[in-house]
């Protein structure tokens, strides 16, 4: 029996007059490269969830094909491919509309404050993208950041607890954004950043620094929010800033979502 | 200095004029006690996010009285209970919104399907509760079922793909429904249910169910969606259907969402 | 066909002159009461891994009987119950070895610091046990803690960074141990305890303690070796300490494992 | 105050008479390039934990060179380069031994079955490395597979369940082995390997491969023994099955440990 005379069961009459929103494969891991801020290429891996819509005639989508359209393109994930990427699968699938999503670590290179002894640091980001009937695109990022309290602060006689706390920002833009930009914004609005090397001089300046910027989860998330509604280019976002209190076992959480049309 | 005469900081003038949608806390662990369809007590462990709205000219909520709303609840987690608890955190947050959410594992009595042999079985649940301006209330609950693979047991001489699937069940409802009865129909959607404890005889019974009974994650999804359409009580609801294949790395991914209204 | 006529396949003989170490079941979610050091009895949901040697002569074990031994215990974990537990699995395995592991969440009301306000803080426990030929248990308790750093405490002229950071302790005892002992005892070597609830005044107390006793991740892992040589009822243990670093995004480790005997 | 005139409290004597067995970082990310079968680069993300011994008498060990040594590393991790971080790091830490683990995926390329289409597969791997006074060093992999229930074929009319399984294999050689021929070896010990990409042909293959070489977890250790008993490069291993049951909430487990010397 060759691949000619097996039945086809995907293609066959579905009865049950149900329209499937999205289908898809899920966990598919493979190496992406990416354009950093520097036009240098980036080497990571993706995990991606490629669906399509599914009309209800249709008994079921063709999974393979998913992986056959994601090894055929190049590998570059980024705000050019991403549409081609998309408009294939609706080509292979004939589908209406076609996402994508794909999780990765992005590297950035980032000097200590006072030493510049340089280090990389890896951020999680996930792209969102909808093409088709509806396009969208969705960028997240999940920074770490410092977050000193002011209360703890305010009533001690000395110290203040602090701790890593992180920012989950989802946005929509109009223009291009680098990912580096919005690691910088989010990072200037906390008591202070996180590095991935630090001497004693530097761990003596981001101390202090903490000390000087005390923030609550809900300081953090509006200086993260005035930010992005003074940045044009952002159309539409989503932040939630949650700190693994280093007092509590429980962490404090904030979360502001806005959209500025 | 008593906590009379201390500054409380949360209480200060906040000048940004930036409202926040949710501020409270999360992950926090408690022993609840939930009440199932025969009328039993059944004890558990709840992890709960907490939170209220926060008007833009406070500097930041009370963390601990959300925790001290919690220690004074009775620990049922209930229809019932829940809005008492949402509007306590409203009384002594000063807000004007609430929302809980609480992650559980529920046990459910399952017999062998020949021999009777008793076992318990264990689902991940969700409650998500909002009360004040605005009310409402989802359940969610991951069901476990073995799916067999249409394609391949229609080209194949002998033998058919199977695997573990997991359906995300998410569903608003206008009167009570109990957790059992949704578990029962998302089981009966699939190839076969899982079971805690099989003897040979069920063993046999349950690996021919599954080969007379084959199914895509689109026909999963698609069962599943037959069977809320035909339930009054529920009036809007959204699945996700994710095999982890037997023959791939990845999984395969079926979603629907609708509002019946 | 009945269960008699069926073959049984596990009995079989195997020819390939292999025994296993260890063959069962993972990963069984099971309700369990644990009695705490006020002889009261706390709900928990227990994780299970049970298991059994195999002799080489033997194709298969009988997975199913597992699960009804679990079933037919009275879901009491206790250093009393386990070796029953573990005898009836030989017993009904027909083996020489038996080993159970079981995760579950251990929850202590621990009163804050200066208000004395009630909480409940949950740890995550596991027993490790084996019985037979030879016979042991370990405990495995993952306390979180404040740990403030010394360095950034001695050059900074305020301040000083600080962190939640994991205990993972695992001992062996001669005599029993309540769970609360060792839990008190690790807390004591930390810059600060956690807490579930603190109100103001507790707030200042727990930073100002902590800046009193600033310890590295070394000073953390050498006090609670110190604690434990003292303790004579602990006959060996293994200590790990993670900071998460609220300076960084890696972690701070270190470990020491000692055998008294 | 520069650097030069901080005091170094690490560098600080300790009385607690207490040495440390490993101390360092954990959770690093940086970028490595791996060398596969075919002599091409391979790039990837390592997750890092680095750490060294510290004798009684030093308070603490330093933090930032362990960064500082492996950023200056080339980002090759291989057999050859692995002993030259682990030297750098005991130099730049005044130590006897040091300690390398690295967690990353490695993608094989995998062409179907039948119609040799060609797809990736990423694999997840660690090596655990020890340099100074003794060296050691482990590979693990964790390889997905099918696995098909001889029970369940032989007591059944039509049908057998399978699923996903995952081998977790360690092991000590004394000559070079590529991770894909381990690979190779572990995935033809299955019912059937998983693949990336199947079409239709290719699934007719593999679903009837599975059903003409069932195996329980207890078959898949065995041969997995045999076959590295059989490899003389092999000093030393370790194997864990673990088989996702369509049938069971639960898994079937299986573990065989073996030194050969």
């Amino acid at each position: 029996m060759t691949a000619k005379v097996m039945p086809d069961m995907q293609n066959a009459r579905d009865e049950r007059n149900i329209a499937i929103d999205r289908v898809g494969v899920r966990g598919v891991q493979y190496p992406i490269r990416l354009l950093d801020r520097h036009n240098e290429i980036q080497n990571s891996i993706g995990t991606f969830t490629l669906t399509v819509d599914l009309p209800q005639h249709f008994k079921g989508t063709h999974m393979s094909r998913f992986l056959e359209v994601l090894g055929e393109h190049d590998g570059v994930v980024s705000v050019q491919s991403i549409p081609l990427l998309l408009a294939e699968l609706r080509n292979r699938l004939q589908s209406d509309e076609s996402y994508l999503s794909v999780d990765f670590t992005y590297f950035m290179s980032k000097p200590a404050p006072v030493t510049g002894k340089p280090g990389l640091m890896g951020y999680e980001c996930r792209f969102e993208a909808a093409g088709g009937a509806k396009t969208d695109m969705i960028v997240q990022l999940r920074i770490p950041v410092t977050t000193l309290c002011p209360c703890s602060k305010e009533i001690s006689d000395y110290g203040a607890h602090n701790q890593r706390g992180y920012v989950t920002a989802r946005f929509r833009s109009n223009d291009h954004i680098w990912i580096e930009e919005i690691i910088e914004v989010i990072e200037s609005c906390a008591s202070a950043p996180l590095y991935p090397l630090l001497k004693r001089p530097d761990e003596k300046y981001v101390t202090e620094l903490a000390y000087n910027n005390p923030r609550f989860v809900e300081d953090m998330v509006r200086e993260v929010a005035l930010a992005f509604d003074a940045e044009p280019r952002i159309t539409w976002y989503s932040l939630e800033v949650e700190n693994h209190e280093s007092i509590h076992s429980h962490n404090a959480y904030a979360s502001i979502e806005r959209s500025k049309s």
